[in-house]
């Protein structure tokens, strides 16, 4: 096959209908879709469900790449911490599937990139932690739930330029946000490449394998023209092998 | 690999949030996830896109066979027709994302199952037609869109046994129903296989061809525990060379 | 126990909560329980279950009385018809489950008293039919889901008063009126003793057995003070053994 | 009768009409109904109303057990404090019908159960007090409003195996909480027989009535397939002579 | 006292708040106030309530003038009917209370105005019928239930000049509507002194007591500065003695 | 006249519907109607309006008691106050309304009862002032928008034996609470006459004239058949001329 | 100036506030305004108010072309029938604001455009008449509000090449439809320049001044990139002097 | 000609459709519409959308004044902040449309009136800043988002007298008030020419341009009927050469 094939994860939504109440519906923003296709590779949408390691091992076998995509908070049980009050919704579910790819993508040499969400369950897959909710940080944070149009970009980070994401973005970039929760102690043989100007981790990256992580969502810029968001994507793909 | 790879079908959803109200859901029920898993498959969720011949040559690549789900009327332009006055929700963008996997399929000799709407869309691509409404049957009809819960059969299927799903569903069978159209003129090579007692179709396939058509809901039936339903997707896939 | 214990009929109800959404209420209205405690009887809430024999027979063996009370419309199935399009929302778990009650209080001299839906389920099970909406009468109908407040009458209900119901209500007696289905073919044993003028049957009783079937809902007239609809129930309670 | 006759509390809910708009609805979440009966045991829904000693003498009757169901918060004037600011919705109707529930019951040595609220209406029966929200602990506490499906735990209650609640837990069970008020002192003769991590009392145990309270919802659990939640209501219903 | 006393009366209104449910507001539209206070005479507003002879006695005191307003549909039990399929919402005790008023007026001189359901309710007093819904109308008729602002005139009523009313509006007034019932039979000793083009009585009075009644709604086009419509109230109160 | 003629003022209410939008209704709670009428007392609802001296001189000339009804939050321009961030919705025009409404009767000595709302406006009128949220009282205040049923008490008003009110509701009373002001410094010539436990003044009467205020709700209660409250309306009744 | 100014007209819209319910919005729909600025032309969008003729005449100096946008049906007033039942909502303010931008416009030689509605209010002032809704067709319709996306076409309109209209979209051209009234009577002096296959006329044109009519949403094409119907107002644009 | 033409801003709305969920409406409130015609002006409205300077220079050069109409929270971007977490939904694009128009009105002569969020946009053009929420400001403020009906003045605005603002509203004047956010650092050339009570400004004017800014809504108030407001427009359009 002449394209990549890149695995991205699923959420869980509902349709209002009281006969269909409980039949739920496993699915992904479309704008992961429109990254990916743009970016000539070809789009896979792994199901959340109670998943086996021989399901996954299938899908791994698939795949070219792993993308983790944005929705709940990770459930603090993976971090080893008791969840406070200010915790957001979970999806257990959702973690024990999604950490069981991460496990076999890395037994199988297939790079991972987290987004959002992604990004934090990572962090945590490694042994790092989150703060549970923007209020729990011990130092003062800027907005980063913005009441923007999801294309509006809110914020810089600002990049380590000697590292494989920043050598992509550079010095700075405009980037959105919509995220309650951030990296408190980071994983171990992990980097952090990119904050904000108050100090929040925004991108991460494994010092030896192929797993990256960003915080705010490139697949909305991109839906809306953003060039640097798209080909961002474009070059992710391109690092494959 | 071992398990059969299976590609299904999507559609779109969306979330009720003014930021994001046009970053729309591509999504799938969960009920097909798990008929599939449950049977041993492995289920790939192929999103709805303005997807090119390129991109449907690789999927057909990586799939053991493709179902076509629930969802949108046809658009009567497929069948030749103007719309009428009771003609539902269409989709034209998924119409030819699926037609173009129909036809990829096809020339691969890749099996399709296609379901409610999928069934309706296998007869529109070999040239049959369909009623755009219930209400312009020429003759009485019954309740095809059932107030019960799905999971619950209201209506007698009734097979002609000499046949690929006859073998497996026998003379007859208990089926839920949620549809407003239904096959008008069966199209060429196919064979109606089943029907409700008021003369309407309930499922297709093709005289040569692995290309079956199934008008209600066994997905939703499986999910609560109904075995002849959960066993039809393990007797499909077995089928699979 | 000096009081007479009457087992009622539950339905479902749902609550608008995302995380709670598949999680049914089992209920009824509060107006049944305040019409029997007011006639000094004890109300005992029979939820509705996928129940066995076994459950079934233990209720009756506490009970005085089964009472079964408003709900959706009876599955045609029971009545040997097929659905038609203007049926309303059935509950098959539901039916089962009280047409064994049926059987069961048959089986062991347990009078039943059917409203509304109650009565509609009794001639089902005894043989007769219903007409599946009002619109498929063949005579001219009047009003039968009334839009006034459920304690305000808007009919006469005109008895036969050599009946065990019409030595109550005597020759003719004002009722409300929420119901879409009306009785078709009387159950066999069983006697139309009142009709609306338009010729509605509004109750029914069995030749020999105490099995009693009224159209309206009189706990809903009691519950805002209507002396004779409260009195019907003592007068019921009293009649038993 | 072999079954074990288990009366389960109840309480109100509405239904979006405006002509039904005063009629209430008396229900219990389904998931009692699923557990008792899976053990064996015969639900009996006892509505809620403005009950007489009289009335309550006769469900005591007929009962082998009492489980007191979840629901609004209890009303302080039965701890005697005054109503603050963040307590929630209470019930008093409903409260002094489940204290006189309580009361009859250790009068004719029938065992309780109180679930949630349930165990709240034990303490505050037997002289116990509750903080009436989990703001007003004086001590750091984690979140008791679990933000998952509840049939996720997400805390672990760490139990004294020398009780009878204990006997069956063992030292610790994942437990889900769902709940905004806690005990703050324990009623007079009571065991505190499990707790969560940051010292909310999870259990009691009278010291030697058959009288308990759990402050999760195993029912919720156990609807959902977890046999831990689901046999505790078999080694409970096993327990009653 | 200088100023004209004008009774009018109220209707019933639900607040949406889980708490306040059952208790409803008696209320009127706060145009005819202001239609009433610009024409300087003094508005009272007469609560609907179970009211007895005594109390109504005491009202018909007190005002110099009696307006029935606007709401629901009569109930047909007072105009000998049974009710039909689209009758619409009724008010069976607001009825009772103003026919009562009406009585009352009459037996002490008292004038009447009847806008809308208010005109519907004296034709049905004095011995009148009503059509149900204008369907039921025996010719084809024109709009009735405007889809236009309401102070927009979207009708000419024709007046017969020779009358009470005529002599203010003379041979034609532009008029809104907003309602889907008619007269049919006219009361005894009334004219109909007003039609639209389709032949919809619009307006009636008594041939020789001070009573009057308008099918459309001049308070709504007064509160938006139709003089026509204002001076009408002016025209109305000057003519009490 | 026999009968006491009520005035009773009124509030704004909605009505959904995109085309009467801008058209409110003038309304009160049905609950003082029948509080009221049950004293054998005539209510008159007051409308409120932009009403002249001349205006509220004949309505004060018809009244023998004026009833100030619960609403929105005082404008503290009337109490000399700036508005605070948590003050609550006011209604200037409704404000201004009924000041001239208390002007006048007291110029008629007619005898006025402020409930709620109109005990806080009393107390503004005669140079009194608000706590514009409960969070401004410099003291620990208990729950006073209750999360009960209006009809159930919450809280003891204890009262000063030696007053009109104290006559009657004696040492403490039970009561209902749904403000979120309350008073701050009291009117001149006006006495405390009830407290709750916090410190929160329940009720005020002036030192000579028969002007009392109460803060709760009385009708809410006496609607529900608490004899107490409904004896309240006919104690205040009997003590006019 | 170098760019066309475009005045375009506007409808009223309502945000959902109780505070701001009576203040409207008056707005257009911004596809109206994309598709202009792309074809490099200036839009002015002209608010609907209680307009004179020196307001209006002050528009046209001005504007170089004036767009009547897409909305609510016109008053039949304006065509000289009465309202008939199935009507839908009217703005009688728009419809004379509009019909005086029209005859301005023609006064001074200034060209239109009407979009939908705008057509249908050309066809009046012209002395046209409309069918006030579909169903009031003598002949088969097909279907005229589509339930697909704005921007996919759902019917073929045939051109007559010979006219300022089908000398742009030649032959045939593929349209959206959202529209329930259609021409009935041609106005004088225009010509019926495209139909749909049932008849139903899409496209007018006077015969010798610059007033041009489409039934269709060329603007919600554009807006999606369909570049017919975006090229369509950049031809349009280019034909003003 | 002879009327001034005034250039007025607008926002986006939505409508609540799935079909055009997409599709947006760019529209302002009617009442400055209406506020200008009274003052014998023409309304433009100015659409917003992403604009180049070559429209800018269009609009510009079509009227006499330009009024930035109210809105969204400005981005702290243009005010050289981060966003902070109470920041409000604010508009990029319009921020960028609107300061383009301040540029060229600026470099036109044309002068600028800025109500509300167009007096803070203004003020951050010119290098002042933002309290991003009233929260954030150093010292007590009172209410300044109103729960009053828009017309009805809540405050004062205490002016200087010796400025074009100050020479029409005189020493005080009653305002209404509905933001969150206030300026910080007042612009370089500007003066603050009233403040309320509180110390925050409510008016500002630049020193030797035609640029002035308030921070109520006049419009608002003019649109019932408050003369002091209205007559403030003609004063503002008396003064353009």
């Amino acid at each position: 096959m002449s394209r990549k094939v890149i695995g991205i994860t699923s959420g869980f939504y509902y349709v209002d209908d009281d006969i269909f109440r409980d039949h739920k519906i496993t699915g992904i923003c479309q704008d992961y879709i429109h990254a990916i296709t743009r970016a000539k590779a070809l789009p896979i949408a792994i199901p959340t469900f109670n998943s086996t390691e021989e399901d996954i091992d299938e899908y791994i076998n698939i795949i070219d790449m792993l993308i983790l995509s944005g929705g709940e908070d990770v459930s603090p049980e993976f971090y080893s911490e008791d969840r406070l009050q200010k915790l957001g919704r979970t999806n257990y579910l959702r973690d024990t599937h999604e950490l069981l790819l991460i496990e076999k993508a890395i037994e199988n040499n297939i790079p991972i990139l987290g987004i959002c969400r992604g990004m934090q369950l990572i962090n945590s897959y490694f042994g790092g932690t989150l703060y549970q909710d923007l209020s729990y940080v011990p130092f003062e944070t800027i907005e980063h739930i913005q009441k923007e149009r999801p294309e509006v970009p809110t914020q810089i980070a600002n990049f380590d330029k000697d590292t494989f994401l920043g050598n992509y973005f550079q010095n700075e970039v405009l980037i959105n946000t919509f995220h309650h929760q951030v990296i408190n102690t980071l994983a171990k043989d992990f980097v952090a490449v990119a904050h904000t100007n108050d100090g929040i981790i925004e991108a991460i990256e494994h010092s030896y394998l192929p797993i990256y992580g960003i915080q705010w969502h490139p697949e909305m810029m991109a839906e809306k023209d953003n060039e640097i968001m798209q080909s961002f994507f474009n070059y992710i793909f391109n690092s494959l092998s």
